[in-house]
C-alpha cells in the first residue's frame, strides 16, 4: 500500500467533536483541565489551517503543560504542503476556519446510556462527503480530535463483542485503564446492554456508548475507500472505527490502513495491533518518529508515553514523508516541529 | 483555457447563501413565492447531492411552476461523475447534506445599507478553504444559489463604480429593471454611499449593499486560483465576485473564466459580456445548452427566457462535457435531464 502512495497527492481531513466523557475527571489529558477540552479539537484545527489557535490563547496542552499533537501535524502538513480539511462531528465551540458540518450534535455522557441522536444521519452525510471527497483525491488520510475518545473506543469496542479491557491507549503515561473499563461498563449498564450485544449493529453501539467522531469518521472511510485509498489516522480510537466500517461495509476493508505512530504501536500499557487484529486483517502502519534527541522538555514528553497521538499525527507524518517521496524524514520533520514548538509554545 | 481543461477531474463548488432582499415582491423568481426563497439554496444542495430535495417536498420552482436548475446542475454531475462540495455563505434553512461552514449569516435587506456583519473573515475562511481544495482538484468549478442575487449584484457593481444598470439578467422573462435599480439605489442610500465610492473597497460594497455569496465565493476564487482554473459558474451575480476579487487580488485573474449558459449570453434584457468586460479581461464561457425540442414544458420555458442559469448549471454542463472530453453532448444531457424531470416534476 505504502509503494502506491510515494509521490501522490492526498488530502489529509480531521474530524473533530466533543463529548461530556472527556469532562470525568481522570479520563483525558486533551487539555489543562476537563472543562476546557470543549476547546481543544476546535484550538487543534485552527493550528492547522492558520498556523494559530483563535479560539483559546497559546495552544492546546496537557495539565502538565505538554503541547498538542496539532503541532506535529501542523508541521507535516505544512512542510509537504498538503491539503487539509477540517470535517466538525458535533462540537460546542466552533472553529474559526472552514469546516464541513455534518448536522451531528456534541456526545453525552456515555454513563447516560444514549451518547448521540443522529448518529445514522450523521454517518450517512459523511459516506456522501467521503464519496465527493475521493473522486478528486489520490488517498484520504482521516485523522480525529476528540478529547475522551479512548474511553468512548472502549465502550463501543465492549457493545460490539471486541475484547478491549486493558487494550486501549492513553493520553497520558500511566493508562487509567480501571477509570475506564468502570465507565464503560457503567454506559452499558444505563444503556442495558451486554458485552457483544450489538456487534451487528454499529449504529446503536455508537447512539449508546459512543462518541459524535466515530459514525462521522465510519461514514468517511466507508464513502472514500470505495474509491481511493484511506488511512485511518490515530491510535486506538481508530479501533472503535474500524468496528463501525466492519459491521456496516467490510468490503471497503482492502483499501484501508490505520496510520498511527510509534509510541502507540510500542506502548506497553495497551495493544492497538492485537485489538485491529480481532476487528478485521488492515495493516497497521507507523510514523517513525523520535523525539529523544529533542532539545525541548515538552517534545521530550512524548518519548515517556505523554500524549502519543492525536490530530492524526501519525497518519500525516507518514503521508508528508510519502509524499516527498522520502526527502521529509524523520529528522527534518523534528526540526520544523520544533521552529513551530518555539514559536507557538516558548524556549523550554 | 477549454483545451487546458478537457479530460480533467473538476470539483463543483455551490455556494449557497440568502438575503432578506429576495423577499422583496417581484425580485426574485427562484421560488414559488418569496417567503419560500429561503428553502431554495438548501433545496437545490440536496437535489445535487441526494438526487431528490429533502428540506420542501418535491423541487423549488418559480412562481409559474418551472423547475429550478438545479436540474440540470444535478444532470451534469452525475452522468460527467463529478466531485461536489457545498459551501454555506449564511442560511436560515440548512440543507441535509453536508457543507462547508463559513459562519456567515443570512444577509439582511440592502435597503438597511448593513447587508452583511462578517464579509471579511468569511471571505478569509473562504480563501482557506479554496487554498486547500486547489491542492487536490485540477480545476474548480463555483457555482451559486442565492435568490435575489442579480439586485443584490447590482448594487454591489454600482458601490465599486460598475455602470450595471440595465445590465443584469433576471430569472423572469420580463426583467424588471426598473424594481432592480430602485432597490439598488435606497441600499446606497441608506449605507450613505455615492456610486463608485467603494471601488477599492470590495468589503465594504458587500457589507453594505451586498449579499454573503459575494465575499465566499470571493474567497473561494481568490484561494484556488493562485493554484488552478476556476470557472465562476453563474450570470451577471457573477460580475459582482469578479469585481470583488479583480479589486482584491487582480493577480489571480489569468487563471479565471465566467462560465454560464447560451440563455444568459444571448439576454438581450441584459449584458454579461460588456458587464464582465468592464471589470476585467476575463473570458466569457457559454454551454450550448438547447431545449427547444424538449418535450417538456417546464424545459421548453427555458428558451423563453425563464429561470435562464442558477446554482452553477452552465459551468456544471461545460465540465461535463470537458471531463468526458466531449462524449456527453447537449443532446445527451438533455436526455438525462429530462429522465430526472420526468422523475423529480413530472410528465409534463
Amino acid at each position: 500500500m505504502l509503494d502506491q502512495l510515494a509521490g501522490k497527492k492526498p488530502l489529509f481531513t480531521c474530524v473533530i467533536g466533543v463529548t461530556e466523557t472527556a469532562k470525568i475527571p481522570g479520563i483525558s489529558a486533551a487539555g489543562e483541565n476537563p472543562e476546557i477540552t470543549d476547546y481543544t479539537p476546535p484550538a487543534d484545527v485552527e493550528l492547522l489551517q492558520l498556523g494559530k489557535c483563535k479560539c483559546i490563547p497559546g495552544v492546546p496542552v496537557t495539565p502538565d503543560g505538554i503541547p498538542t499533537p496539532a503541532l506535529i501535524t501542523m508541521s507535516a502538513l505544512k512542510l509537504a504542503d498538503i491539503a487539509t480539511l477540517v470535517v466538525s462531528a458535533g462540537l460546542k465551540i466552533k472553529p474559526y476556519v472552514p469546516f464541513v458540518e455534518l448536522g451531528g450534535c456534541p456526545g453525552r455522557d456515555i454513563r447516560t446510556g444514549r451518547a448521540l441522536d443522529n448518529a445514522e444521519e450523521v454517518m450517512n452525510r459523511a459516506r456522501i462527503g467521503g464519496e465527493n471527497l475521493s473522486k478528486t483525491v489520490d488517498y484520504l488520510v482521516i485523522g480525529e480530535s476528540i478529547p475522551g475518545g479512548t474511553t468512548t473506543a472502549l465502550s463501543v469496542l465492549l457493545a460490539m463483542g471486541v475484547d478491549a479491557k486493558g487494550k486501549v491507549s492513553s493520553s497520558m503515561p500511566l493508562n487509567p485503564h480501571e477509570l475506564k473499563i468502570k465507565t464503560a461498563e457503567e454506559a452499558l449498564k444505563a444503556a442495558g446492554i451486554k458485552a457483544g450485544e450489538f456487534a451487528h449493529d454499529p449504529i446503536k453501539a455508537v447512539s449508546t456508548v459512543g462518541d459524535p467522531m466515530q459514525p462521522a469518521l465510519a461514514g468517511l472511510v466507508i464513502g472514500a475507500a470505495k474509491n481511493v485509498p484511506v488511512i485511518m489516522a490515530g491510535g486506538t480510537q481508530m479501533a472503535a472505527v474500524l468496528a463501525v466500517v466492519n459491521a456496516s461495509n467490510p468490503d471497503v476493508l482492502d483499501n484501508v490502513a490505520v496510520g498511527t505512530t510509534r509510541w502507540i504501536v510500542d506502548d506497553k500499557t495497551a495493544d492497538i495491533t492485537g485489538l485491529i487484529a480481532e476487528i478485521a486483517d488492515v495493516p497497521v502502519l507507523a510514523a517513525d518518529l523520535d523525539f529523544s534527541d529533542s532539545t525541548f522538555d515538552g517534545l521530550k514528553a512524548y518519548e515517556a508515553g505523554v500524549v502519543k497521538e492525536g490530530v492524526g499525527c501519525g497518519g500525516a507524518s507518514m503521508s508528508a514523508m510519502l509524499k516527498s517521496n522520502g526527502k521529509i524524514t524523520k529528522d527534518v520533520l523534528l526540526k520544523e516541529i520544533e521552529n513551530n514548538y518555539k514559536q507557538l509554545v516558548g524556549s523550554t
